[in-house]
């Protein structure tokens, strides 16, 4: 599959805020699997069996394409929602494409 | 794809035990990995554009397969090597195979 | 990742109809990958090796995920922006995320 | 991920040959999937929904998969293991690591 580069915007924020709540909630879930890549070094450290780590990494992984598909839907919801009743939807869905792409790689 | 389940077994360990520099690289590419997951709690406290944090999500789950299929490597060319050179290869091909449909997701 | 089901509904039909250009477009790419599949019965009547067979099962796989994608963002242009403008929009981005889920394993 | 290449060997077959009924089987898959690629230029002949088109190609892509495990599978169990115990392990296992790379974009 082709590599469309997305470019980064450091500066652009979503159309709608994201409310504390929802800022809190994805500061939990990322922290959790901030704990579980410790885990990860854990096992290395105890030179546990392939396998094993190998399962684990699957299960964070996992974890983190549903903090990603938190964001996408999130970001599909509001952001794309508004840039399409505003009229300017094309730009944003040529975007929603791209990075729905990287995502299911 | 159907969930086949893979038992972890906390006390095993790979057949050829990991060297120390082997360790060392694994755990430090763990540790950036662990950076990369802070880096995306920030994101999210900044408010960070949606699109923007899901190109980090999918950088750091690119890497994380990359941990995966190191190891992954490593434990076809040791342990499933040795099992099959010693007639034993049948349950480490299954459990391989296993590993790699979760990895495939 | 959970299988979230997605009921099909044969009577349905996009808000936009394709165009007769769309359409035959997209049969001429599924008859390609039709070729391609009749290609790979070839293969293994002729017992070829299993690595290149691999392979083009691939790239079998990255055709149809191109032609999912295409419809993909047709129907998120057409069908979700229209359901989005008329005040419509929740339930085609629920439709569209579960799509998404199942097409990103 | 990075692309890496595996060259196409057409006058090379298995070690260990498939038996008639394993190419009949594989045979017949494949013609089961050949049947799925014509069912979905129909739905798009009757201009079916979007989604509907978009979970019968995942369903495709998933069958085709599955195909692609079971040959990776025996690819495995047969080539790969003969090469490991005549000490020629590396180059198949190196190989291996490639195809499902490739196989679990």
């Amino acid at each position: 599959m082709e590599n469309e580069n997305i470019e980064i915007q450091p500066d652009r924020n979503p159309i709608t805020p994201r409310t504390e709540e929802e800022r809190n909630k994805l500061i939990n879930r990322l922290k959790r699997i901030e704990g579980q890549i410790r885990g990860l070094q854990k096992m290395v450290e105890d030179d546990r069996y392939c396998v094993d780590v190998l399962v684990q990494i699957s299960s964070v992984n996992s974890a983190l394409k549903q903090v990603g598909f938190a964001l996408l839907e999130r970001h599909t919801r509001t952001c794309v929602s508004s840039a399409v009743q505003s009229g300017e939807g094309d730009e944003y869905i040529e975007e929603l494409m791209k990075v729905m792409k990287q995502f299911s790689k």
